[in-house]
């Protein structure tokens, strides 16, 4: 019998020491133990990872500290474009949307995407619709808007003009825990790269890219620069490379973060739990805001320092 | 030095030899045979696997007679979303478009996101947005409309519920090619499943999925019921049990159509090309419209038949 685990991510990038002032980090460490804590009580209380991490990234989703959900960097059009996905690994089921505008929580979407829509990745509108017809209710814009998103989205306007580059450009956030009965599953939902032309789909809703699981190996959520991700089909090149090559779920993270990504030219992190409980942060940015619960004790959360 | 070589399909399915009249067959073998030629000839003058598999799938898409560009099936709301995606195996980058209306060839526009668009995968508004900056116009209503796709349509509309079910609900059209200098390329393009939810996005256009290429191992691109091979990660899957089993091309196809997709309950096919040029074309349905050419002379189209 394995531990049971939750380990979370609320985005990597140029996240800078310099820029860690207590009144800043100190309410994001809070949003990651929320989070933690929220899917930890679902798996301590016999529950299932699928619920854990919908839990945990619905929590973060309410954050308007993290890029998704209600904190969702703005488009290069001015609104929000949300992604999300779900996968549990027992049955390979999974769920996805893209480009939802006025869904409160993109993960509980994806969720009822994989167990009620008959498909496993809808879009746009249709998404939506999907959405209303199940009885999840739209979110005004305003629910969305928040000064501070609306700043920095003015700011990349005057100074960046290529999307990848800049000051917390992209930010995700991820779940991934396996439960007392040994289901691994993985959750992942973002507001995408600031400033994004509209329609632009990044890793996060990507089954292989942004989000897998597996109970033969593992379940991994990303976050980075969607489109290297997208390239490595990273996520699933973690699974690939324990499963094939007999490489630990560690090493498997680490050759495709620090190797692979980086030989592409990208950038980003990932998160990443085994069957036996083993939970893993790796990423190659100076930071990935992060953190771990299980059943020994361990407890952490993140922002800056070795990954 | 390996051959040159290029296969290509015209989608995996319910195709029964009671429904092989000649009258229906010819025109199926004739556009399978242009759409060949066109790629092949691209090789044999020592151009690109790009180009090869863009010029294969855009004589498809252009082809009424299958489920891509021209001759896209009707949406659950009675009009035409289509998908695409590109890959290149040598620098892994990849471009794919979702649930485009009105883009006369899909896999051209996936091919301009991956080489002018800074992104990799862009969906329905935003993508047609994006082909009308670059120049590429958008094609009206009546180019997507026949009679028999209507009426098809309107067949499944009464008989059927479930998107999975019955004759020919799903098709798609895809290319793999090795050139002269041992460029790996995929392409593929659907027009999806017949009376779809709007939005919805199959495996097609999404990396590792529907389409895959690497030159380390091999060039993919799948058919047939789309989400299970996003479960799946098909393509990708391929290429892993090449690179991290050493499993031959045909044997890891084997694998992914034989066993993994069918544990699943799913159903279809791909083809695949390895970079000394050997090609496959491997299905677990009763046909698959399918053709491959080389340099060694061999050349086939096939409907029927043992995969």
């Amino acid at each position: 019998m394995g531990l049971h685990t939750i380990v979370i991510h609320g985005g990597a990038g140029v996240i800078q020491p310099s820029m860690g002032n207590r009144d800043r980090l100190d309410p994001c460490h809070q949003g990651l133990r929320e989070a933690l804590d929220a899917g930890f009580l679902v798996l301590d209380q016999g529950g299932s990872a699928l619920d854990a991490v919908t839990r945990a990234v619905a929590s973060l989703e309410d954050n308007s500290l993290f890029n998704a959900g209600r904190g969702s960097v703005f488009n290069e059009n001015g609104y929000h474009e949300m992604d999300a996905a779900v996968m549990r690994g027992d049955s390979l089921k999974c769920g996805a949307v893209a480009g939802v505008t006025h869904i409160r929580n993109p993960v509980l979407l994806a969720r009822a995407v994989m167990e009620q829509s008959g498909n496993v990745f809808l879009s746009g509108k249709g998404a939506e619709d999907f959405a209303s017809r199940i009885g999840i209710p739209g979110e005004t814009d305003s629910y969305f808007y928040s000064r501070e998103r609306w700043n920095q989205w003015q700011e990349v306007r005057k100074v960046h003009q290529d999307p990848g580059k800049g000051p917390e450009r992209f930010g995700t956030v991820g779940a991934v825990a396996v439960d007392q009965k040994g289901l691994i599953a993985s959750a992942t939902s973002t507001g995408g790269m600031i400033n994004k032309i509209p329609g632009r789909i990044g890793d996060s809703p990507v089954i292989g890219a942004g989000t897998y699981a597996n109970n033969a190996t593992c379940g991994i959520s990303c976050t980075g620069y969607g489109e290297f991700f997208i390239r490595s089909v990273a996520a699933h090149d973690v699974s690939c490379l324990m499963e094939y090559s007999g490489l630990s779920l560690q090493d498997a993270m680490r050759r495709v973060i620090f190797e692979k990504i980086p030989s592409l030219g990208g950038s980003g992190g990932m998160i990443g739990v085994d069957a036996q409980g083993r939970g893993y942060m790796v990423f190659n940015t100076q930071g990935m805001y992060r953190g771990i619960r299980d059943s020994s004790g361990r407890l952490e959360t993140s922002i800056f320092g070795d990954p």
